[in-house]
This record gives C-alpha cells, sequence and structure tokens, in this order.
C-alpha cells in the first residue's frame, strides 16, 4: 500500500476558521473569558470538505492513506496564550479525530500541540496524550519556533523540550517538525519559513546529544529535509569537523520525507539519503497546488517522482511508500493491522 | 582561466582580530570615544597568511583568481552601532585592499558594508564608494540581517535598502547575499543561518518588484542558493500560484554560486539552473575544511565536482569557470583585461 505520511486538513469547513477568528476578537475584549472551542460541523460538511478535494486526489495518485494533521500556517502559535493555544489545538485535532473516525480506512490523525512562546510543555504533554491514548492520533507536530519568525524559544534540542519528548518516547509516538505561519516580513511562510524551520531543526540535532538522552524518539524533517540533502556533503564535514557522530547515528531518529516538488530534487534526496530514513509524503494540499506546465501534472504529485527516480530499487520503493512509515509511526501499523492491511 | 568569485580572508594577521577585541572592548567603557582603526600589520605578515594557504590552494585546484572579501562571520553587524561597524569594515577593507595590491594576479576585493540595524544605509554607500571608486573593489557582500539571527530589519526587497541598490548600480558591482554569524541558539552560523539567509532572500526577490526598479542590479546567492535549487519546482509553483513572473525573468539579475560541498548537489544545481546564471566558487576557506573519507579529497574543493558533473558541456563550463563571473563583475573583467588575461 501507499502511504502518504504528511497531509493537512486545508479544507476544513469554514467553521473551525470562524471559531478561530471569534477566539481571536475575544482576546482583544479586556476582562473577557477566553472562548473555548464552539465548533459546529456536521458530518455531511466533513465528507463534503474531502470527497472532491483530499480523498478524490487520494484516488487519482494511487494513495491508500494520509496521515492528516490541523492546517500547518494556522497553528499560529504566536497567537494569545498557552490557553489560546489549548482551545484552538483541541478544536483543530478534534476535527482531525471526525475525519478519522468518518474515513478510517483513509486518514490516521496527527495532533497539532498547543504550544506557546515560553510557556513550557505541560499543555502540549496533556493534548499530546488526549489525542494519542484518548483519540487514537499516531504522532503529533512540532513546531520548532512558536514565535511564528523571530526564533526566540530555545532550541529543539533543550532541555525545555525534554517533557513532550519524555511523553513521545512512553507513547511511542513521531513528530514532525513543521514551523507554522511567519509574521516576520522576511520570511515567506511556504516559500523560505517551512524549509528554514527544517534545516535548522537538523543542525540542531547534528549538535546536541538529543538522541542519546533519548534513543527512542523518531523526529520526521518534512518538505524533503529543508536544504539538508542539497547539502549532504556540508553536514557530513561540519559533523566531522566539529567532532559530532556521523550522520548514520543521526539517522536512527531522523528521517525526510518526499516533499519537494520536481524531479531533480526528489532524485537528490532519494540518492542521497538512506532509503530506510525517507517516508513518502506530498503534503497535499499545501504549499503549492498548481500544475507544472513543464510535466502537466501537479507540482506535489510526489509519486510520480518517486516512481521515476532511477536510482530506487522496487524494495526500496516498498520502504519508502509504506514499510518505513509503519515502522517510524507504530501506532499507525497497529492501527492498519486492526483493519486487516 | 578559473575564477572563484566567493572567498573570505579568513587567515587575516591575528592583529585584524585584536583591533576588533579593543574595538568592542571600547564600547563597554562608559564615554570613551570609539577605537578608529588602528591595524598595524606588514607585507610579509599578509604573505605569510595567504601563500601556504589561499594561495597554494589556488595552484592545487587550478583556480587563477579568487574574488576575495573580509570573513563573513565575523562582520557581526549587530554589534555596536554604525560608526563601529563602519571602523571595523573600514579595517576589514582596507586589509582586503592590501591582498589585492600584493597579489594582484591572485586576488580581486570585494567589501564588507558597515551596516548596522535600522541605521539606513548612508554609510553602506559611503563605504562601498570608497572602496569600489577609490580602491578597486569589484563587488560588494550584503548582510540580509544585521541583527545577525533575529532578522529584525525590513526586507532586502524593501525601499530601506534603495540607495544602496542605487550606489551599486551606478558603479556597476554586483552584490553577495551573505549573512555574518548568529546570535540565534536556534541557528548554527554555517550550518543553518547561511543557508536559510540564501533561501529567505530569494523568496524575497520572488515576492518582489525590486528588479523593475533595478534591472540593472546583480544579486549572487552563495552556498548554491540555499534550499532553492533542490526546492526549484516549489518555487516555480509559487511563483505561478501567487501570480509572481516565472523563474525565468528573475534570472536576469540572479545568480547562484557553486559552493555545495558534493558531487550530487553540484549535479542538481548544474542540471536545474541555467548554465549563465551559475558562477563557480569555493568559499576557501570558509564552512568545511575537512577531507571527505568517501573522496579523499576536500569537501570544498568544488572545482572536482564541477569537472565530474554529466549534464555541463565544455562550453558551460566555460562560462561557470569564467565568462559568468567576468559579466556579473564587469570592474573585475576590466582589471583582468588590464592584465591581458
Amino acid at each position: 500500500m501507499i502511504i502518504d505520511c504528511h497531509g493537512h486538513y486545508t479544507t476544513a469547513p469554514k467553521a473551525l476558521a470562524d471559531y478561530r477568528a471569534r477566539q481571536i476578537a475575544r482576546l482583544a475584549e479586556p476582562g473577557a473569558p477566553a472562548l473555548s472551542p464552539d465548533v459546529r460541523i456536521s458530518d455531511d460538511e466533513i465528507r463534503a470538505s474531502l470527497e472532491p478535494h483530499q480523498i478524490a486526489t487520494q484516488r487519482q495518485r494511487g494513495v491508500d492513506l494520509t496521515v492528516l494533521s490541523p492546517m500547518a500556517s494556522a497553528m499560529a502559535h504566536h497567537v494569545g496564550n498557552a490557553e489560546t493555544s489549548r482551545h484552538w489545538a483541541q478544536a483543530s485535532n478534534d476535527l482531525i479525530h471526525r475525519v478519522t473516525q468518518l474515513y478510517p480506512q483513509q486518514f490516521a490523525g496527527v495532533c497539532q500541540l498547543p504550544q506557546s512562546p515560553r510557556s513550557g510543555m505541560a499543555t502540549c504533554v496533556a493534548e499530546l496524550e488526549r489525542c494519542v491514548a484518548g483519540l487514537g492520533f499516531v504522532g503529533c507536530n512540532i513546531n520548532p519556533d512558536p514565535s511564528d519568525g523571530y526564533w526566540s524559544d530555545p532550541p529543539m534540542t533543550d532541555r525545555y523540550w525534554y517533557p513532550l519528548y519524555e511523553k513521545m518516547v512512553e507513547l511511542d509516538v513521531p513528530g514532525m517538525v513543521h514551523v507554522s505561519c511567519s509574521c516576520n516580513p522576511n520570511f515567506h511562510h511556504t516559500g523560505a519559513h517551512y524549509l528554514n524551520g527544517d534545516t535548522a531543526a537538523f543542525m540542531q540535532f547534528v549538535l546536541s546529544d538529543l538522541f542519546k538522552d533519548f534513543p527512542g524518539l523518531r523526529l520526521v524533517i518534512p518538505h524533503g529535509g529543508g536544504a539538508v540533502p542539497y547539502h549532504w556533503g556540508r553536514y557530513r564535514g561540519l559533523a566531522q569537523q566539529l567532532g559530532r557522530p556521523p550522520m548514520g547515528e543521526l539517522l536512527r531518529n531522523v528521517f525526510f520525507d518526499t516533499c519537494v516538488y520536481h524531479q531533480p530534487g526528489v532524485n537528490l534526496l532519494l540518492q542521497v539519503i538512506p532509503a530506510d530514513n525517507i517516508l513518502f509524503a506530498s503534503e497535499i494540499f499545501g504549499a503549492v497546488k498548481g500544475i507544472d506546465p513543464e510535466t502537466g501534472f501537479h507540482f506535489d504529485d510526489t509519486r510520480r517522482y518517486v516512481d521515476a527516480a532511477p536510482t530506487v530499487s522496487e524494495a526500496d520503493r516498498h520502504k519508502l511508500f509504506e514499510l518505513n512509515v509503519r515502522r517510524v509511526y507504530p501506532r499507525l501499523d497497529a492501527l492498519l493491522k486492526q483493519q486487516g492491511r
């Protein structure tokens, strides 16, 4: 089967964004209590938001299941405070849960965390537990920059983050390192901030002993690893020069997805990074929605690139499309086994 | 001939760094006047700093000339104020000038600008004029983030920067977009901040009409363009989706160097980006100084990768190694012609 490990619910019914708008408006009212989630969406609205979009695209492209999470750019962790983020994550994750209940064959859930700048990990740990243990989610997205463009929180390798990692290891779920929007006019979100977040996080991992402290922690770097595979020689050389372990050691815990939107980029990724560390993904519907005039197909139809990559054996393609995702997301594997898949 | 368009004087005699240390120490003395450059270095010290290092490496690798600028990570524009940066740029550039006088066959100068957060462009314009018109420099380095890791100044496409671009066009010199050190613990300088600066700047150019306002402005994005060529499909797709001109239009003004430290990365760069837009460079001695155990050669010996790249014709290689650099740096071309080269 073919599993896409990176999709966002970018077509969620408007009532979700309406709640968010009301929640933010309430923040500006002096003395008003925070607005708890009050999203009302019917099952039919959910179906209408998915069937002609993500589900139709899955069928067209031959993708069997998508690991779905709330819209990344809408996480906007800089807004309000920890309570704001807690309510917004609950509303967003509850909707993902309903999707996975309506379409258990097509979608598995990954949750948004209620991060907030300098607010610690307690609410994140609680929401992760609620989503994974309570709602059957298989992983989480981790925003390495809750300030959304100003990078004012500690690096992901700081002990500040450790309570989250402890819970992830306990629950045996991976995290995808995924920034949100950018408030910084220097960084376009999908054209710069996303890729820069991936690159920054990877280099943090190169420099730290995080995975000595958490040998069971698994982190997925999306968007093909940002700039990393293209500069693989730089990273190998920097690790060597700085007395850090060789890349092979890091690759016990770090994985890259295939969200690279042209053939030469995917070819490079598959040539440079070991097949065991690459997870198939397309991020439908994400940064780039159009058709590539050079190919006549959608930019984000990454299955075509993986199928056409010259250096990949069929056995490796099977790893990329299915086996690696099941290994990195063991709770997804368990769900699929329950379904006899 | 082979021209390396991106080298830094990372082996400068210690007296330069000593001045900088004294300059910074003076900043902490209440009421003390700023310390003007008082660097004393003999010609022999300069020779000893270059001959066994950059010049020996040029000979080994068959590079005829390097476009040399002050050490990028030492620019540290966040330190002090505009006067601090003015003194430091003068000291650094004067030393580069002496190198180009001692070794006119081996080095041409590119200047550091005295940028300082939110200080405007007046001192930069003056120093650029001094270096180019007065000292024979052929270009400048532009730091897109003078805050050194917090990105608090306006994007490079903001009118804030226009006085600098006006002077660059008037003098007919290009700029290399090159960040400096990182004060932000999230960003390792050569492992994240450098590449992220390249990527952020490119996306700023995609979104703006900067080159409509300055059709003659030429900007070089180093380190192989950060993440950009690896994600070329993403950029083509984003430009299309956002109603921006196709990449070909941007490539009238934007160029990439070849500082990518492994063969697959250089292959991708040369496959994806038109040959007219790639300038040979190695950044000796820059981020990665060691020997790649996989090849037995230095990571930054980029000439080997360009020589071995399978998709490049001899004519294109000639462009990359020489013709493009002479076209993008017309004052270098004029210097070389004076030398009969």
